[in-house]
């Protein structure tokens, strides 16, 4: 039923200043079309059963949401997912930042298209996340911090509703802008969205690291910037 | 089908230094003993569905599991859960603590057992966790640190099984030794236990704390103390 090839998988992280960014990168090349029933589940990574050509399959005719189709090669964890209409993440209520994005790239997603324009975006609160939870515009203002996508916006060029949506700040983490979001992650997106070129299907799962610094006594710590405690 | 009363709802947080711990405790009262079948959803906080009495209910005699039982009032959050025989919880990977715990005592789960002794108990990793993930030991020894249960030893008194899974590193986070886990910590414990004199079941959960703090460039951060990278 499906003849499928793993051509490669990277691993590609960035480490930037006190809270920094990774992403990693899968790679799949699809040779035959894949059976829609088949990939509804979302974890067929090894091969369809075998049916008797003169027999009909006992699946039923179901399109494959979009969802599915993200996440066909399995979830990182479970923890408050949230599907937009072209990415999945699961969100940190902790830290009011995504645990991870996952995304599906191809070249028909990610190619120009005139009727989207992100400078129409603006970035909005997430109204399905409890306020305790869910992070603010006001969270950032005068962070220092950018507010960097997860899901870049240049990825979901298919409508304006799919753009808008990488707009939520649910996709967002705070960001070092100068060196970072503006320039190192910047050429990863980019570098992420030419394998489009070579592969047919990219896949596509970002979140941020916490990484830990040694400090003036000797030891090392994860810091993060807080807001003020209420 | 069921008669149940909300006696009252306390919710108890204690804040310590940096890395710090909370408590919320809800006790509730059962009249009539709990069909099986019904509490067997885990989320059945509102009663139960209205059958005609000449009529066999089409609901399968299955016995509730325990961890249905504690779980009885829903999940926090679905990351990484893992069941053991008296208490459940959700494992954060990041940090190597639970993200939250989940009891249910009784008169009869705490009291004094002569089979039962905590000294025989020693702290061990959680072998179902990926090693990158695990909390080990090691993290501890010479962090300045207790191990801290969050399902305490004390509630876990029906077998030795019981005390000792309370000593899995999963159900473990640092704490302060000295005024907090051997002191207010303990004083929390023990006046949740003391709740079962008053309420026939107690749901406890708990969970670490991460609180900010001002730091001598004037603003607020989460720090927490962290081994070296690898």
């Amino acid at each position: 039923m499906f003849l499928r090839n793993l051509s490669r998988v990277a691993a590609v992280g960035i480490g930037g200043a006190g809270f920094a960014g990774g992403m990693f990168v899968e790679k799949y090349r699809n040779y035959a079309q894949v059976n829609a029933a088949g990939s509804f589940s979302g974890y067929d990574a090894g091969g369809g059963a075998v049916i008797p050509m003169d027999q009909e399959p006992h699946v039923p005719k179901v399109k494959p949401t979009r969802a599915s189709q993200i996440m066909k090669f399995g979830f990182p964890g479970m923890d408050n997912i949230r599907s937009y209409n072209d990415f999945v993440l699961s969100y940190d209520q902790r830290n009011r930042v995504p645990h991870w994005v996952f995304e599906h790239l191809t070249r028909n997603h990610i190619k120009h298209n005139p009727e989207v324009d992100r400078s129409k975006c603006d970035f909005y609160e997430d109204s399905s996340i409890h306020p305790f939870f869910r992070a603010h515009n006001s969270d950032y203002k005068g962070s220092g911090y950018d507010r960097g996508h997860l899901a870049a916006a240049g990825n979901h060029r298919l409508s304006q509703t799919h753009v808008g949506e990488t707009f939520v700040l649910s996709n967002i983490a705070p960001q070092v802008g100068k060196g970072f979001n503006r320039d190192a992650w910047n050429t990863l997106e980019k570098y992420v969205r030419g394998l489009t070129r070579r592969y047919e299907n990219v896949y596509v799962c970002s979140g941020p690291l916490y990484l830990p610094r040694r400090e003036a006594d000797g030891k090392y710590y994860v810091r993060a910037l807080s807001n003020r405690p209420e």
